[in-house]
Parts: structure tokens; C-alpha cells; sequence
């Protein structure tokens, strides 16, 4: 039983909708139902996730795929030219294969690329934590393949936690004012996190009161000096721009966790494939 | 008047569901309506594309941008640094940033990347197309992309045309009777492609009276082989991990089209952000 | 202001989806938005009907056409060669004419038809109504067609009013029983109607209280007859097959209503056109 | 398994929602379950087409019957008088009816006319086409009625072909402008078809290569002039107004489709019903 | 089998995304579905209903409970401190059970509180109807609720029945305008409910042929006159702020039926909770 | 402009549905639509909320109230007899009435209740809240009236903070257990809310540093042991069945918050209504 895509439905019925499913009818209706043995072929070494959206792809087309059968597959790491073998009626396995791939593949490049930042940060009390920056329509597909790369969730919408940035402090005058607005607005456990851009700046967060503490952009050497400043009860998140090159120097003991756009935009593309035979043919 | 997003308030009702719209819902009631200006930065050297999306996102919650206004930057070139202004409600512009500039940058990254194997295949007849190797959900968008970066696009879904690839014909047992089961299922406008493996199979598709034929995965020797071969009225498609390096390769006298499946799934992330400022102030 | 078509939005989106609005967002958005003027053509004599519906496709397109300017010919006798002219977007003009058509060409076929039913009927006190028989998905627009045309609407949904037929009987075992059931179920101003396939039904009818009788099927003489027996207070509905020809043989005294699964579901083939041309071109 | 009512539980759920099956929802929850024999009537000579639809009906509501018991029922003639039979669960029976039989019906009356023209055309190479004028919410249904019915499909909507018709020649200034505009933004694989009501347009078509060309409204002698001067490798579509009387006169050599509004818009209609009884009475 | 939750998915939908089902995607995917024994714990007296819709709720995502083993408990009186205990895997108990309680307590209730009417006017010949007074979104849950109590409906919508009220008569200028308005629009089954406010309209009203007469907020004594002048054919229908204290003065020989908001806009609130624990435990 | 009932369209959609809006176009269509003045009646003494849910049921029926008009009323006491006018067309006031009146009372009810909660609080520390037991379709709503009220808002969802509750502790087998299983689970930005129930388990909850306790149903005596024990950093949240009357007990210093869901399910209903006349009459 896989309750992730529970409320998923309509998703894939707008990916089958973009894919013509309707104007297939007549001819999904008249293709073949035998059996066959559908080889899900890894093209390049992964970390393989998103296995509950490409079994419930098929499954929404009418198949019977029972996830447990594939959920020993999900987070584990693939060797290029590895394959996954399961049986499908043939209308379904063509019918649904672009969507269930297009998605399969979309989760994997973000669990491949995720658990790269992951390893690196091993030995630090450092977190990885994603950001909002996922696509349009998939971002709980991607927040959950951050996880099974091994990272954290930063906040998963704008009302999960507040952020004041930049263009608040901008608009309501600085960011004592900015504080304010936003303490009077908060709903009782919900949590407000400032990002900040100067020793100066951290300075008055700390008379503020401010908890949770995002350094955008911090040079390394402010980076530890923003560190040697740090009250108890604080966190500590880093931002902006951290790639797998640089990660490193952002790993600094009292650097509660970073945050990193890439590894959902910038993850790189991964190439599976579906190859079907009829089954008893070899 | 964008008649592009006719049909995607749908889309837009679900992306801000996704950063919890109605969750926000006091929040954003609460917050300052005055008007403030925004500039839409240019991280990196671009094509922007997805201009309508992005106005679209703002006038969805409620903002009265006029599209026309944006028009003459759609397609455009841009230099890192340079800047886009215009005006919105400070609520909106603080709700509506994050999914409008995801949505740019998904038809941007597209758009920019289309471009170069465009311009490499400037002096050629062939045509560069895209595939239906797209992000579930955003077909429309990441097709549109692939236009405004001057590439031409493939079929939109399953039954916009049909195509024979190797799982059909290991299903019914050989092109032959593929072929024969497509051709009694066309419709009558509907053009059957056929993805060819080998100079012997093409020799067989001339044999069937296939008009549209994909040369997938061939060699450089092939491929100038199977151009000698070619019958008239017979349109040629190449196909099979084509890359910004390998492109000219296939640029010969007498290849139709290349589709590509990178232009889609590859294209380097590009960074764009949005700042805003209280009108008047500087 | 026409609220008739308020809540038909998700009906016209699945009609240009139907139609691909959203394959067609890249061609639309480049087709020239130049105002062009209309000819909406009448092909043989008709009582127009659906002139909300028709504005409102291309409306929901983005034009702004008032439903005012057309208010006039709804309902009206036009004879064949008229045209009604009126102002589009080129754009908007192409994409919206068929789906629009379509809708105008189902409401004044019912139209037509009707009016032609209600015209045998207009010196009796006889009511002329329609059936459940609809097109699934359009029962509002055809309804309304029908009372455009001078008939009555019968109940708009199973709910409505309750009928007991044949298969209710079979069921229960007998009319006492079903009718037992029913009232026992009744919201309070819930009307039952019975459908009675003989005089002595009929009796049985009266003895249990039945105050809403439809005659089934009957001859001419059992319908005399019927008539002849006819109770305070009942009301006496003739179904069963009635046809343009046959009308005039149930407009009895005594009968009060009709109902003519034909209006909706035989309603002859009525032909629309629309013409463009630039704006000041002859 | 029916694979062609995938994505047609939203239909299904509006066309309930328009027979108010959420305001039934008390009666139908106290309806007995008790499962009744159906028969399924022909009440004039039909072929039968839209059993899928029909099946899928009762299936929304609840009941599991399969459609591979149906099979050997769709395309097939039946005399009047002809029963079909099959169990369901009275409350289901009951309140699915109306809606499963107006589809069937809408079906059938389709295939059962369209069948008429291919038997017409039997003996000739021309193909009986469709067009877009069909029921707005129902083009897939009928659709698939006339391929049951032996004819072909035209376009399913604007986007699957492009067609360039007198309001687009009008538009840009002629044929030439029309088709220069169409061409550059043809997509690949996208076939464009030039409506033609002359023949000088006809040679002038010819001029510019086009390659589907559709006489529109062409009398008998300019019929037999244009396929006299039909160029190798073009398509030949005849339409405007074909009736089944008139269709013999556009059945020539080298007219390759005749396009037949009327297979959908003037099918006549046809009556089933549906009678139920207690499994094991007489 | 319980078909009153037909078409309710897309509440249940609703109800699940309002309590963020999608964000809890991760987490529900992770919890334990072992089976867990669930007591349903009664905190006050009751009369219980609305089961079909939380039995609904746990079977949406994903349990299957069978209604049938939930039937004997629906419409029960229970006791504080009575218990109905069933089975669920605990990820699907625990992401549930908010819904489905809110839902379970909201009929409850509204039963709870309609069976005391009922109760009081139980020797009489008037009926207890409910009103439109309903929560936005959960009418059909409601008015079965009142079912389930012991009274009936009055009409579900706007065009059930027509209703001419103060507002109605003060535009028109006057009750026998709106009464001529009302009857020329009338559908044929449909009934016009008239709201009276003094026994000189009530005279009004027979002198125009009103057959349904709702007596809206009559003294004592005026009930009493307007039931002596009642005649036969019309039935009575009491209304305004009648409540459990004021119900007995209602209950005259004559007034058939009496409608009270208050049975679903101020049944007080009835507690009932969830326990769970691992099978096998105690 | 009223960005609040943003993403409301598709719950006025459903409300009117219920309401039968599509059943009632063709009435709606003939009603007139001169502006008529109306008089929003307060029945009793409230603070009124729900006005931008109320404006927006008339705007969706193509009204065009401005929010901003009746923004002066939005949480403001009235006193039984006051009343608010407005003008709007009198087919959208007649048509939209009930709906907007329902959601009007509904958020009425709440703030209005609400107020006398906060004014007992008044010159505390502590924190009146929300919790989940709202009406399933109208959590936004509610909440909204709630932060009108005074209160402030517990979690919108389950995954906003995760609770431990009872049900977690028995199930993992113990609040240790079920401690690290949720820790282990958490969002970087996530809180984790544990219930506990006696001053042991307080203790346990501080070893395991637990940050945020809710004290459920503790006796006065024991919430007064729970403040002496309270550690620096934690927030202390009374729950469990509190009400008007007892309130007052619960606001020691150290409690933070208390969560109180009589806000929602137990505010006494009010009563509404609404007059129609035509301008210029008296």
C-alpha cells in the first residue's frame, strides 16, 4: 500500500490529459491487453526514487501493480545497466511508459544529485535542506525525493514558516519593522525565520529576538564570525548559491543547516528507459 | 491579450495551492496593497521565454499587468545584470514571486539551451525538434519554450501522430505487422512515424510504403548510408542521445529533422530573481 | 448581463479542451488579434435559440461581447439568408466558431422543433413538456431550448419529482406496494407521478390517492375514456411515442399535459454559419 | 477491461450531477440492492455501438460488470425486438439508467448511420470521413461511433491538422498570404489542409505545394475536372453537404475521402430501453 | 454497499487537502500500516448518523471498511460511554480520524437534535422539515441527518419548489404580481410555496389559488383564525424561530408541517473521540 | 480588493451547485435585474466577520461589490437591530442570499463567541487558540473569523506541527518511542507538539527535551505543579474541554496557550437576514 499518491489522482489525469489519453480512447481500446514483461533499464549509475509515482502512473491507467513488490528498489543505489523487471497488460505498459518515466526519472536526478551534497556534509552536524525553488505542479514529488537522497525539508510552502528577506525589510522600513509586522501576524507555533546579510544585521536580530537565523550569502570569513557570535536557543541556516564545490566551506561547527536550490533545479538529467516483450519470448 | 494562458488558470489554482494559497489566506489579506516596483534580474547571459506565464501567475491573484507591456522582451537576448521593471501591489508581488519566477525559469532554461543547437544548425536544412521527454504537467509551457528558442516542435501527445518503436515491434512480431496494425487504426490525417534500427529495416520500410522514418541510434557511416537510400517524398528524422557536441555530426544533406530530447530534459538552470521597492524611493 | 450561462465555465473549458485550446495555445497566441466582423448565417427557417450560450464561448475566450446586443433575436422566427453581424477578435473569431456553432445549433434545433409541437397544441389547454431524454451534459441548455420554443419543462432531474414506472412496480410487486415505498420516502414538496398502463390500473391509481397520473401508451379510446373518469385535483399526462403527426389525437380535454421525448432527442438537423471579414473590407 | 472510459469518470460525474445524484443520495442509500435481471431492448434496427460507455455508467455508481460480457454486442446489427441481458443491483439499475441509455442511444444512432454510407462507398477507394461537428462534450464518444459505424476520423480538433479555410484566406489577404502564414508555424509532423473552391484555386494550390487539398461544394463536372488534374502526392477530400443520396456522385476514382457532417449532426435518432425484474420471476 | 456517498470524492478530496493530505505525503508513506483495533467512543447521549460518510472518509484513503457492518449502529440511540469498535491499518486511523470525526459530529448532531422535535410532536399529524439553513458544503450531510432524526426535508435548492417571499413581493410590487410572475415561469411538476404574514393575505392568497401557504411568523391566536379559514387542497406550513420550547403552540389540527433552522444551524455540539491500539493489546 | 476568497471560486462554485444554480438558469436568465437596495439586518448583538466571503458570493454570481466598502463593518461589534446597506442587481441579491448569509453566520458566529473567550483573557499572558474541530470545507473560513475574534490560530493542518498524541503513544509503545520515530521524521522547520497527561510523563517529556508541551486535561492542582516544573524555552498549551465558565482557571502565569474548540464547533448560532426593496421606494 503506498499512500503517497493518495490525492494524486488528478495529477496524473492532467499528465495523461497533456498526453492525449482521451483522444487515444479508440485506439487504447483496440491495442492488445496480453501480458507483458516490462524491463525498467538504468542508463547511468542512480540513486533510484519516485517509485510510488511510476507504479501509480500505470496503476491510474487500470493496472494492478502492487507497490511492495518494487518498494525494496526505492532509495537504493543502481549500478548503470541494472534492471527492474514487472509484468503489465501491453495497451497500458505503451499507454502510460512516458508519463511514468518522465516522473520516475524527474524524482532519481534529484535523489542521485541530493545524496552527492548528503555525503559530502556526512561527518558535520550540518543539515542539507532543499528550498522552494521546485517545479511548478511536482514540488511534493521533489521534497520527497530530497529525502530519499538523505536531505531535509526546508518549509513547504510560504505559510509553513514565514521568512522575512530583502524585500520585506524594504518595504516595511528596515528590519526592526519588518519584525514587528510579522510577530503580530504569526499563528501561535509557527515559526518566523529572518535572513540576514551582515555581522550588523545579525547583531540586531539578536536584539530582537529573532530564533531562527538564515546568513544569505555570508564570505567564509564573516561565516565564522556570524559562528563565534551565536546565542543559545539560535539556528543557524546558510543560503545562496552553495554548490557541490563549495559545500564544504559552508560545514562549519554551529551551522545548523544549509539550504540549497540546487538540488532540485539543478539536478542533473538521468536516463531510464522501458523495454516490453511479450511474456515466454526471450 | 494572451490568449496563451487561456486554460491554465486551472494550473495556476494548483501551483499556489502547492505554496498554500489558501493557507495564507489572512496573511495575505492583512498584507500592505500599496504599490511597489519590481525589478526582474537577469543572472546570467539568456533567451527569456515564459513571459506570459509569469504575468499570467501575478494577474491570477488579482494584479492587472498588461502582456503587451512584456511582449518586446519575449524571445529576447539578455546579458547577466540587466533588468526588467514594472509595477504590482506589494501582496501580490510577494505572494505571486515564487511560482512566477519558477515558471520563467523552467521556459527560460529551455529556450536559452534551444538556442544554441539552433544557431549550430543555422546553415543546414534540418530542423531541430523536441520530444515528449517533457516535465509531467508543464507540456505547453517547455513546448513553447522550445518555439522561442527557434526550434520546431514534435508531436504534442501520443495520438497527434502515431510511432513505431521497438516495443511494438517485438509485441506484434516485426515491423511488418506492426505496420500493418497502425495503418488499419490511422486515422485519416495521421501520420505514422517509424523508428528505424538498421539499413536492412530501412530497405523494409521503403518496401511498406513508410513515408516518415526515424534513423535512431545510428553511426556516422549509417547515417550517410541510409541518406544515399533515400526515396523521394520519404521524410528523414534522427533521433538517439543527440548533444550540443555531436549535433553537426548528423547535419548531413538530405536529414529532415533532429529531435532532441536534451532541449527539454537537460537545459542548464538560469537564475533570475525579483526585487522590489516602495515606489518613489531609490 | 446574461446569468444563464453562470457555473457553464468548466463546461466550455471541456469543450475547447475537447477542441485543444491548449495544443492550440502557441498558434493562438501569434494569430492576429484584429477585429474582424462576423456574419452569423442562417441556412433554413428557425427560432434562434442559445444566443447566451454562443456569446459566452467566445467570451470565455476573452471577448467582450454583450449579450444585450443579441437579447433581441432570441426567440425569434428567422427566415433563411438572414445574418446577424457583430465584432470579434480574428483570433478569438476562429478559435471559438465551432464550439459556438455547435452549441447554437443544438439549442435551435429543439427550438424549431418545439415551436412546431406548440403550435398544433396553442388553441387547447393542453401543456406541451420534454423529457429526461437529453444529450448528456448539455439537459440545462436543451431544457432552456424548449422553453424558448413555448413548451414546458418536465422535472429536471430523478430527483425532482419521483416517477413510478413499470420496472418500480416489477420490483415491489405490484403499484400498491411501490407507491407505499414512495410515499414513505417523499420529502415534503415532492410531487409522485404515476405511470398507469390501464383503465383498471388507473382505478387502482385513484383508490390509493395518486394525484399526478401519466398515461403510458394508451389508445385513443382508453385515453376517451381515461378522460371520462377523471378525478378533482389529479392532473393526467399522455407519454408514449407522440410525434408531430400523432399530436393532435391526445389534445383531449381533460389531458393536461404532454410530454415528447422527440422535442430534445429528434429535433432535426438545423445548419449555421459563420463568416469573416477584415473590419471596412466589403 | 475497457480502457476507453479512462479519464470519463469526470463525464460521468456531471452527467449524474445533471440527473442530481448527490440530491438522490438519501433515496438511493434506502433503495434496495437486490439484484435484478435487466433486459436491454432494441426497438428498430440498430448497430449497436457505445457499450462501453453504457457499461462504464452502472459502473460509477457502483456495480461491477465487466465489459468483455458485452464484447461480441458492440458493432454488431440487431433486428428489432432484440434483447440484451444482464444483472445489476436494482438501486443501481434504477438510478443509471437514463443516463447509460442516452449515451448508448447516441452511440448507436451514429454507427448505425454511419453504416449506411460505408455501404454506399463499399466498393470504391474512397473513405467516409467525420468532422468536427459533433455534440459539445460528446466528440470522443461519437467519434469512436462512426469508427464502429466503418468510417474513418478526421481531425479531433483544430491543433490535430491545420486547415485553412475561406475566413483565413479572407483574413490575410488570399490563399497565398493564408498559406505562407500557416506554413511557418506548422509543427513537423502536422499536415495542413487547404479548403479549395474553384479551380483556379485549385491550380494555384498546386503552385504552392500544398499537399492535402479539400474541394469544398464542388459540382459534379468540376469534381471530375479537378480529379483529372490531381498531381501525384496529393490527397483529394470532397465535402459540403453530402447526403446519403447524393453521396454516389462523389464517389470518383481519385477522390480519396468524402467528409460527412452529417454522420454526426443527422443521425436519426433510435430507441432502446431497459426492463427489469426480480432474478427467478417469469 | 453504501451509495450515498456517490459523488462525494471530490469532498472528501477537499476535506483531506484542507487537512494538507499532500504535504503529509511523506509522512503517511512512512507510518506503520499495521492494523490497529479503533474505539469510537461516544461522549454524550446520542442518536448516532452520518456513519456512511466517515465509514467514506477512512475508505478514501485507502481502508476498506464495509459499511454493512457500520448500518446497524446508524440512526441508534447510544448512551455516554458506549463504544463501536472496527479495524484500520494505522497510518490510514491516524490521518483519517479528524475528518472523519468532524464529519460524524456534524450529523450527529443535527440527528441528536431533530429526534427531540420529533419527539414532541409526535402525537400530532404535522411533519418537522428542515430548512436551506444549512453549512455551505455539507447540505446533503445535513438534511439526511434531519432524516435520520425523525423529520423530513423541505426542498434542497432554489428550484426544488419555488418559494415567494417579502423580498419577492416588495419588488414586484405586491404578492398577487409575484404570484402572477411566478406561475407564468413555472415548470410543470413544480410547486409554489407562499409566504404569508397576515390573515388578510392568507385571504389574499385562496382568492388567487395558492395551494401551498407557509405561515411565517403567526401569533398564537392568528395560527388559530388561518386554520379555521384553511380550505381543502392547501396545506400550511409554519415557520419563524420556532424552537424545542415554542414547538407544542405549532401543533394545531390543520398545520401540516412545520419547518425549523434551528434543527441544523443550533443542534448543539456532541463530542465523540478515537482510540487506538495495537491489536492484540488490551 | 480582497485577496482572501483567492482560490475561493472553485467553494462558491460547489455552495451554489447545492443550491441548484444550473437548475435555476433559465429563471435566473428571466429574473429582472434592476438594482434593488438591501438592508443586511443584525438579529442580536455580534462582532461581525465573514464580510469578504460574503461580498464574494455576490460578486461571483457577476456582482460588483467592492470589499472595500465594507471593510469598516469586518470585525466590528453591532448591536441587535443595526443594519448595513448596499445596492446590488436584484436577480444576483435573490440568487446569492442564502449562500452568502450562511457564510456570513457561520464566521459571525465564531468571532462573535470568540470575543468573550479573549476578553476573559484579556489581562493574562496566555494565548487563546484554535484547534483542528472546524466544519469539514470551511477550516479557512473559520480560522479567519477566529483571528477576528481576538484568538489566534493553532495548526491549519497535520503537517503543519506534528502532535503526539495518545493514539502515538500506545501504538509506538510509549512516548519515548514515539518521540524518536517523529524526530526522525521531522522537517527541519517543523515543531513537534507533545500531549501529556500527567506530571510523570511531564517529566519525561522535559528528559527528552521535548520543546512544546500541551497539558491535556490536567486538574488545577496539577497544572499548578506542571508551571513550578516548567523549563526555560518550553511553551506550555492547556487543552481539554475548556469552556467559558472554566477559563478562568486555566490563565496561570506560565500557561502560554490554551486551544480551546468550542471557538468552532460551540458558538451559539446568530441570526441574519436580509431586505430587498427597489431604490427609491420607501
Amino acid at each position: 500500500m503506498s499512500l503517497m499518491t493518495l490525492g494524486f489522482e488528478a495529477d496524473y489525469a492532467r499528465f495523461f490529459a497533456e498526453d492525449d489519453l482521451q483522444g487515444n480512447a479508440f485506439y487504447l481500446n483496440q491495442l492488445p491487453t496480453d501480458t507483458v514483461e516490462c524491463s525498467l533499464k538504468i542508463k547511468s549509475d542512480v540513486m533510484l526514487a519516485g517509485l510510488p509515482y511510476f507504479v501509480g502512473a500505470f496503476n491510474f491507467l487500470g493496472a494492478e501493480l502492487d507497490y511492495n513488490d518494487f518498494k525494496k528498489y526505492e532509495g537504493k543505489n543502481f549500478k548503470k545497466g541494472e534492471v527492474i523487471t514487472f509484468k503489465l497488460p501491453f495497451a497500458i505498459a505503451l499507454s502510460g511508459e512516458r508519463v511514468a518515466l518522465n516522473l520516475l526519472q524527474q524524482a532519481t536526478r534529484i535523489s542521485t544529485f541530493t545524496q552527492k551534497f548528503v555525503e559530502i556534509a556526512a561527518g558535520s552536524k550540518t543539515t542539507i535542506l532543499d528550498t522552494r525553488k521546485t517545479t511548478p505542479g511536482l514540488r511534493q514529488l521533489e521534497k520527497y525525493a530530497v529525502r530519499v537522497g538523505g536531505a531535509h525539508n526546508h518549509r513547504f510552502s510560504q505559510s509553513d514558516a514565514w521568512m522575512i528577506k530583502d524585500n520585506h525589510k524594504t518595504f516595511f522600513g528596515g528590519l526592526e519593522k519588518a519584525w514587528a509586522y510579522f510577530k503580530s501576524m504569526q499563528t501561535y507555533y509557527q515559526n518566523i525565520i529572518v535572513e540576514i546579510h551582515s555581522l550588523d544585521e545579525l547583531a540586531l536580530a539578536f536584539d530582537l529576538g529573532v530564533e531562527h537565523v538564515m546568513l544569505d550569502n555570508f564570505s567564509k570569513e564573516d561565516l565564522a564570525k556570524a559562528v563565534a557570535m551565536k546565542k543559545a536557543g539560535v539556528t543557524y541556516e546558510v543560503s545562496g548559491g552553495v554548490k557541490l564545490e563549495t559545500l564544504k566551506d559552508a560545514l562549519l561547527e554551529g551551522i545548523d543547516a544549509i539550504s540549497i536550490g540546487a538540488l532540485t533545479h539543478s539536478a542533473p538529467h538521468i536516463d531510464l528507459s522501458m523495454k516490453l516483450k511479450p511474456v515466454g519470448s526471450k
